[in-house]
């Protein structure tokens, strides 16, 4: 058999060049769409469908659903969630089907969407999604959903916790250049990632909204050790 | 005035989201288009015409051009250069006007044609080109050529040294996200480039087409104190 591989694709757009139906993408918005909705998941969700325009997020609320909506960090008005974990450590989740659009988490589940499997990743997921990555026999895509289509550092940063991780196996993957590039930032973080995320452009967009608290526990690993997975256009806790 | 950024673009496909006709773009493409351009000037060549197209590259030779064309790290037969800097150490070249197409160099030229300069960086120029820079009043947008739209360590690298050496600047510019990447990576691998790149795809690619002089030639410092620049679609030397 091959040698599975890792990419990480660093932007949406550049998924093209990535896509192949036979592997499995990780769909990774650290802060804060993917954290939210593992959060959202160990909370008792049954169902998240992901809508890329705030339109369709409309429809579904107008029609009774519970409906999470963000744009620039921001909730927006009339909707029941944002994009804060937070939001969603909530009794009313508990068996419900929830909707989420948000600025580039839910764009990313999109694009990777005709994918062999797309999962969820964060930080607060990083071992039970490893341990499934490393069991199954496909080639993976890490998708970071950046910011509107440029690159972010935090994203970079688990994608790069997920390649170290995976790099240790007695089988390891081959890392592509991308991959590579993500791994050593992220030895060159993992002591201090709050640190190490100090100069970018995302953490200083939360933390001037006053949103320190959601940055600390999207960086906590294995607060949830859930494994959410697209099945039919909705997320889904995978069967493990 | 405002403070200049420095953004990273480590893909011809992501331009557009970093694109602005009033920013300075350097382009990248460090294993071995933009190494071997530089060499070119420095051997007396009086323009470069770069061409997206082999099409292109055929109709100049015809017309009696000294011409260059590269595909996937190999020379095409019946064109005078491929991509090697090596070619380009030859007097022949003195005064003339040379035509260039290659794997992704001349793509990343063209898809910035429209910024407000378009420059050449590689380590065989870096220092002219960091001081070059950091006199301008303008943002600054390092465009990495990548392997067909894919992410390269190379590239990458390179861009972090000149991001690492802007960021020593007095006025120091704000570093985006993807520069402060880049710069990290840089000051991980400064201490042993060769060693750093090890795992890389085109290094690794290179070196199986026994290219290691070339690799060695690419990636030292200052080899050549020119400047080529974009004017009217050639490069030309800059005026400084």
């Amino acid at each position: 058999m091959p040698q599975r591989t890792i990419e990480v694709c660093y932007s949406p757009m550049l998924y093209p060049v990535y896509k192949s139906s036979e592997s499995i993408v990780v769909v990774i918005d650290v802060l804060r769409a993917t954290s939210a909705i593992c959060t959202a998941f160990l909370y008792g969700a049954k169902k998240i469908i992901p809508v890329a325009t705030v339109d369709e997020a409309f429809d579904y609320k107008q029609r009774g659903f519970l409906v999470g909506a963000e744009r620039d960090a921001i909730k927006l008005e009339g909707f029941d969630f944002g994009n804060s974990p937070f939001h969603f450590m909530d009794e009313k989740i508990k068996g419900q089907t929830l909707v989420l659009t948000t600025t580039n988490g839910t764009q990313a589940i999109e694009a990777a969407k005709n994918a062999y499997k797309v999962v969820i990743g964060a930080f607060v997921n990083i071992t039970v999604l490893c341990k499934w990555l490393s069991e199954q026999q496909r080639d993976i895509v890490l998708l970071c959903s950046g910011w509107k289509d440029r690159f972010n550092l935090e994203d970079s940063l688990f994608a790069g916790a997920v390649a170290d991780e995976l790099n240790k196996l007695e089988q390891p993957f081959k890392l592509g250049d991308s991959a590579l590039a993500a791994m050593y930032l992220y030895q060159l973080g993992k002591a201090d990632p709050d640190k190490f995320l100090l100069r970018s452009s995302h953490k200083e967009r939360l933390a001037k909204l006053g949103l320190k608290e959601d940055i600390k526990y999207c960086l906590s690993f294995d607060k949830t050790p859930v494994l959410p997975v697209l099945e039919k256009g909705a997320l889904v806790l995978m069967d493990q």
